[in-house]
């Protein structure tokens, strides 16, 4: 069985684990003020050309989600979010559970436009018998392999600030977004255009770690308080700071999703040449494509894969996710298994 | 500069970087479902004597606390600790966030006694204008480097049961406490005598981690909820396996904080030998010799600790720690830098 | 200006406050432990033939909303409600602020069936992924007039229980639901068929003031802590037991809630004599006739109501709502006004 | 049996009975947005001369303090209170339940000095692993009888604002410590030396409620959400609006308040005259008196009141509590009875 079930199925990029074990005897100050976590956060600030913004650093995407959440809303305050998004999805409830309501918008594709959050706002006016929306929450690549273009993010940064609302984007696949096909974004420019972002590590090529930057500092001047009173503070910080040198140094992270999306990509292209059609469309990491189910059936005795959605009496979509890691060869042979469908 | 600040200055012990290494490009399952995960369990219930214990593995100490208390406790009900515990001493309020009152007991030696635990249950009697204490909270070893014996362990889980109130015990320094020069507990006692206890690996080996054991499994039915919802759940949940397979597999776990319990031992001894006091007994990798302010600034030079108490005038408490890294050399140097002066 | 816009715009029936003027002075214990309050429960328990029911009595619904559900459900479980339930449409994210989320269900006429149910467990099935659903929030009559009959609630029991969901009635217009016309449901029912529910008195003849009833006293063992600890314990409680034991002592509770159905049944026949269609069927004291909009302006100048939904360019839904206070006078006022339109 | 036991044991004081029956059929808008409450809230700008103070109506004391600790704070900050405080020792937690750490200290007559927050900032000096106390809690007078006389508040003022701390005084007994002897503060001062408390109306000739003034009304621009959210804003708000303006048209409030303090000075003078001590020194409406326990066995049978401490094997302190609804020939009768053990 080779399983194009997730991203998170091997451990890390081998230059990760090699600088652990360069830099393990190392003494460090712990809590994440070592030399690595500093180094890291200089890095990332030159990569994203915002010398001012504030970088933390956690252990996930759920972690990221909540920590973020909790400390700019204040207790009356709602999240808005697509219906696949992270938050609403996939949480267990997080964000609820430190007090805030996630406003579930449905979409077409993933993404949030103005006008649907314009559409909240209207249906939250009954001050004070509703909460107030502050914050709008987007994902990049989105929950279902979408991407968010420069246009996209320059007219929802424009709303939010005119409404008065932080622009939360979630990077959990921000580096498969960046590098895809048809995607017209830079690092810098989700730097300029949110309030808050995180970068995600744990879905490309770390063993686990986000770094969460706020564009605007002034919004983090006390969340050290918060990574601590959420559990999120690791005492051997250094693990995340060496991990995201790493990824950042050589432009890595990049190259690793790059990598990502294309044996992605490789399999969408001769699923497309099969004449299938997409449940969404994704030049990303994730593709949906729509089988007939005897097919599925017989692909998974010798893939893992998720079926996420049944279509019809005869086809569902499944989800295939590959990684920096996905191997090419298992590649071919899939690809090579589904010509022979 | 040789750090005695901390037991968290290094990274990992060779032999986990080495695992992590080997295992590295396997495929396996997310969210610690993986086989790492399974077989560190299986070791573990068996290392403990109890085959039916749930075992849970999360990334540090305040994480654990807030996921284990939240998910015991109802909304009106308090967590009782010693005022020197971590939950109420160093963790930014991480309880209360939860929503409970960790209710502080003024102690000698940072050790509850029964008696403690009964002043508090009157102090706590009129219901329903008082929260109702419900848990007990206690650490082993202290914060301050003491210990519980068997027979204080027996008391305590005795009126525990006597008066339905949780046990827990926070072993993020279990593996030094029970490998200390006049402990009688062993693993199998701690998880008969606790309702839920961890096995605390950041502090002793791992690069992080922590084994969260039920003793009563019926109190962790719905466990895995709260781990996903308050963000603690690992995408490569491997990580924490692998790690605690090690550390357990050959009782690495215990030689490594004998050897940390030694590095100690020794520095106190020749402290001891000086002529100088000390803060509270300890036999265990925390040591708090009580020092003229004059030399406390000579040995600052050289060497990183905490100054954790003003005696008087003249006079201050240092704290030192040693762990499984700690040099023996520099032992031996500051030892030498002490007789000096 | 006459109002129709709510149930709560006049003061108390003229009995309580007699009542409240005849007990003045009379010394009673505090925090609902006073001879009235006892008196209340025992009222209730024969009226709806559960002697064992728990009864509390709190200010307002949604306190008593907040409390029952932030004491029922454990941190990763979650309540299922229509979206036009007041617990998601108007209490300002109360049940996200105790740490739950509210799953939305859109519903036609503002009730739930099982069917909705088995929808969202569907959807919630991935653990732990997602919260648990775990409770079913039903008002009755709902925010929109319409009613549960008798079967549609037996059906609804059997299924919540076949799925170990607690069933919850939001009854702050109960009495009006009990009192309809085509209504087939008695206060015993309700008490049988529900796990909890509430009585509400603030929209029927009280000042203030919701009796929670507990079907299954277990589930309340500990419910005094929570009315404290969320400022719901009024000091001095019998301003409710007095208010509840005039209401049920000679079933003025009914009677007051028959008459405003009464009224608003008479403006709503002469609004179907006029021709005019409904934005749902309702034979409680709320109705949602659709008007054309100039019409609207004309009857907004000398009465007060809410304008409740724009249907297209001509027309919107407007909300009237009469009490047991509401004047026939005026009623007659209206409706002459409306045919002289 | 008479009951001095506390000063909740009756109704309203009959004017305010009155208002409500002359007032019950006008129709008012509701959720406070009344005539009535808005009389109130200038009436109660001008008795504290500061026309800008923004003003709401809540039920009860719990209900105030944790509504306007958990909308000032934010999720890392804690609030000082004396161990005697309310919100420390009679609250069910319900600070905690908002989030918040109520870091509680102890204190010689229950009242907080500048020294004591100075010796908690110490101790809570390690950002981040502890909470940032943020706010100062004080009550007037204290739960022990206790006064802050003008000095004491403007010292204590000056200090919290040159640490950036909010000073929130709880005003349950407001009026009788404003109307003590040896009191010198006015209303006019609170309200200029705290950025925030309330006026307790429910000990104090009401059914029940409070007034919360913030002093700096930014502090208020959204609290109206966080009122609704907590369940405590009255669809009938017209009920607490209606008490504020009879307890303050003609000062009725401070002459309750003064005839509640007469009452206890009375039995207190006769107590000193036979020679006995007092707990804590008291001018206010609560008296401390420490008796020999064969006599508070015998006073027991006829009246009510709360043993408050053992100080030793022979006496106890009781609590004796008068109100503005204490008939004197009670007091003269307990006298009496005193008088003759």
């Amino acid at each position: 069985m080779y399983s194009f079930k997730n991203d998170y199925s091997e451990g890390a990029h081998p230059n990760i684990l090699k600088a652990l074990v360069d830099k393990n005897l190392e003494q460090q100050i712990g809590y994440g003020e070592d030399i690595y976590c500093s180094l890291a956060k200089d890095l990332l600030r030159q990569k994203m050309n915002h010398s001012a913004a504030a970088v933390f650093f956690v252990s996930g995407g759920t972690q990221a989600n909540l920590l973020v959440i909790a400390s700019l809303l204040r207790t009356h305050e709602a999240v808005i979010s697509a219906k696949t998004g992270h938050i609403y999805a996939n949480e267990t409830g997080a964000i609820e559970a430190t007090g805030h309501r996630v406003i579930p918008v449905e979409t077409r594709d993933g993404k949030l436009l103005p006008s649907d959050i314009e559409l909240v706002l209207q249906q939250y006016a009954m001050r004070p018998h509703v909460v107030k929306p502050k914050m709008v929450y987007i994902s990049n690549s989105t929950e279902i392999g979408t991407l968010y273009r420069k246009e996209d993010l320059e007219q929802l940064s424009a709303y939010c600030n005119s409404r008065e609302l932080y622009l939360f984007l979630d990077g959990a696949r921000l580096g498969h977004a960046l590098t895809a096909e048809g995607n017209n974004l830079t690092l810098s420019d989700v730097s300029r255009l949110t309030d808050v972002f995180y970068i995600g590590g744990t879905k490309n090529g770390a063993l686990m770690g986000e770094a969460i930057v706020f564009n605007k500092p002034d919004l983090a001047s006390e969340f050290d308080y918060i990574l601590k009173q959420r559990g999120a503070l690791l005492a051997k910080g250094r693990l995340l700071g060496i991990q995201f040198v790493e990824l950042f140094k050589d432009d890595l992270y990049f190259s690793l999703a790059r990598r990502a999306n294309e044996m992605a990509t490789k399999i969408g292209s001769a699923i497309k040449a099969n004449g299938y059609p997409f449940l969404t469309p994704s030049t990303t990491n994730q593709i949906f494509p729509i089988l007939p189910k005897a097919y599925i059936d017989i692909l998974s005795q010798k893939y893992d894969f998720f079926v996420w959605k049944v279509v019809d009496e005869h086809q569902s979509a499944i989800r295939l996710i590959t990684s920096w890691a996905t191997e090419e060869s298992q590649v071919d042979e899939f690809i090579k298994d589904l010509n022979n469908l």
